[in-house]
């Protein structure tokens, strides 16, 4: 085996080789309609989604192979442990029950070809699949899997219909907290299906709608300091996946300045914001900002106290890839040890 | 008269003091079809709008005497200049006719009541309100100001249905290039009538709206800068007023990484945005960011290259305000000249 350095990845994306190997999970009468339509065909990356290195040797799907992502990620860079976010894009689908069966499908799947099986060592570790258009399916779903060896968090789209701290989700989060369960959100159906805008109205382009993605992020999360989600919940995490980070202290610094004066209308938030995201929300790294400043990024940092929330995470296999030795400027070894390590380490229990 | 200690600000808000004096400026069929609504009536401030001790001497309505705001405000802070920003809501009206008759008469009103009356040393510069339902007849009230002696930009309310930097606004933008008026946007119609929310669906309450608004300003400005606008109408300027500005710097960074891998997307995107941002964009300062570490919004200030774009505003007399006095950390010399005076006199031409 390969050196580990002590890294924990925290976004990496399995795909199926083809459509087939999700359809077979799928009942009928869901197994026929699935397509392989996301985001993609509305707001479409102009130059490639993938790592043009990343398809398999045998010219199959970017990270399709649990062997051969291992070889190029894991066992290069000596990652610990890799979580696995799958993209099914359950979200942005009108009919609860197909997003609930397609949501399971991705969970069997995932299961089969990358948890219980390829998977000998048990250093790739997932995330359960759920579709909040029914909160009650999504809860059994989570039933369905709570207890499993290798699944360590519930995953969500960003895209939406509503801010994500509102009552109509919170028997997901009650489920998740009880089963100690951090539930993810990772973007990809912003303004697609039925789903809202990251912002007013539709972005024209891929760069303006991706570039955007990380106000709906910030939006979400003024919804769950603001509906005081984590005062009902004290127990839930919510991981905050591939949507930036650097905008928080500015974020923060808003919202302790209007919660100083208005919260007699919130009498439910008893913290400061900034308190409740310590305690309960970790943010991954990847797209790590890069100013033409690095100091400014150690800045940011240190306002955001990045020590405590920041997760290392590389977007393996897409196009704005992140990698372990390159994408940081010079850490101290504290701080980095808790962002690539420690502080996934604690929020999913690994050893 | 008053020392004046060279300030402008930026962002004052003169009210009627009921809504017959802007009737009798709004021809039938509208004149009894314009009520007091607004945003207030969907998101309600839990504690009060204006400041309380802004109510004129009779009672009258916060900031409806122009001699008590010149007292209270300009002669209380040796404040040179004051930007008058009306708060018609036009932008939430379906009937486009409607909207750009209140946009109209709003004007009227500004013009006979606070800039051709009452402003015998014309210390008091108004905006051109405008509503963008209709871009036509935006443009022919644009072109009805344009000279005034008074007149010094034109205005929008944020809400909007779409991106402010999409092509069905370009004939209002090409107006204010061709008159040498910068636009300036303000929050207060985000998510109210038939506008967008600021963020993905609809915030539940006020505090949750009201910080949500920062995010609403950061997409309308990716969406001019990815769109081209500052290419195509080289000499507009776009002002920015309420949204907050410490969020600049991470947008920036994210913007500008996204630009230089997919700007092949955007080809007219010609220069790095942050380009765009210091040539034609100025942000006002208020609701200034205030961290418990002040050397942080200094560290921001310089990230933000807030010397060339930051302008100092007031947003008298909402429940809000900042003091020329007390909001901003010590500021070296030069920068707090540029911030709060000459930032603003240079843009808007004043002497």
């Amino acid at each position: 085996m390969m050196k580990l350095n002590n890294i924990i990845d925290c976004d990496v994306h399995p795909h199926p080789r083809n459509m087939e190997e999700i359809r077979q999970y799928l009942p009928l009468p869901w197994r026929h309609r699935l397509q392989m339509v996301n985001s993609r065909g509305m707001y479409m990356n102009p130059i490639h989604v993938n790592r043009l290195d990343s398809e398999t040797p045998d010219g199959g799907f970017p990270c399709s192979d649990p062997d051969f992502m291992r070889t190029q990620l894991m066992d290069a860079y000596g990652i610990n442990y890799a979580i696995l976010l799958p993209r099914a894009f359950a979200t942005m689908y009108p009919n609860p029950d197909f997003a609930a069966a397609v949501a399971a499908a991705y969970n069997d799947w995932l299961a089969d070809r990358w948890l219980d099986n390829n998977n000998k060592d048990g250093r790739c570790k997932g995330s359960i699949t759920v579709a909040p258009q029914d909160p009650t399916l999504a809860v059994k779903e989570i039933e369905r899997w709570a207890g499993h060896p290798h699944m360590v968090q519930v995953m969500m789209d960003g895209g939406s219909r509503a801010p994500y701290g509102q009552r109509q989700f919170y028997p997901i989060y009650e489920a998740c907290a009880h089963y100690g369960l951090p539930v993810a959100f990772h973007p990809g159906t912003e303004g697609v299906g039925i789903n809202e805008s990251p912002a007013p109205g539709y972005p024209s382009t891929y760069i303006e709608w991706h570039v955007g993605l990380m106000l709906a992020f910030q939006a979400h999360l003024i919804s769950f300091i603001t509906e005081g989600v984590f005062e009902r919940f004290p127990k839930l995490k919510v991981v905050l996946v591939e949507g930036g980070s650097a905008w928080l202290p500015p974020l923060l610094w808003r919202l302790e300045a209007e919660w100083k004066a208005l919260r007699e209308e919130v009498p439910w938030v008893k913290k400061r914001p900034s308190e409740y995201v310590r305690d309960h929300v970790r943010i991954t790294s990847q797209p790590l900002e890069n100013p033409d400043n690095k100091q400014q990024l150690l800045q940011i940092f240190e306002m955001m106290g990045a020590k405590d929330i920041l997760m290392f995470s590389s977007d393996y296999p897409h196009w704005d890839f992140d990698s372990p030795t390159r994408a940081f400027p010079k850490l101290e070894e504290e701080i980095k040890r808790r962002i690539f390590y420690e502080n996934a380490k604690e929020l999913y229990n690994l050893d």
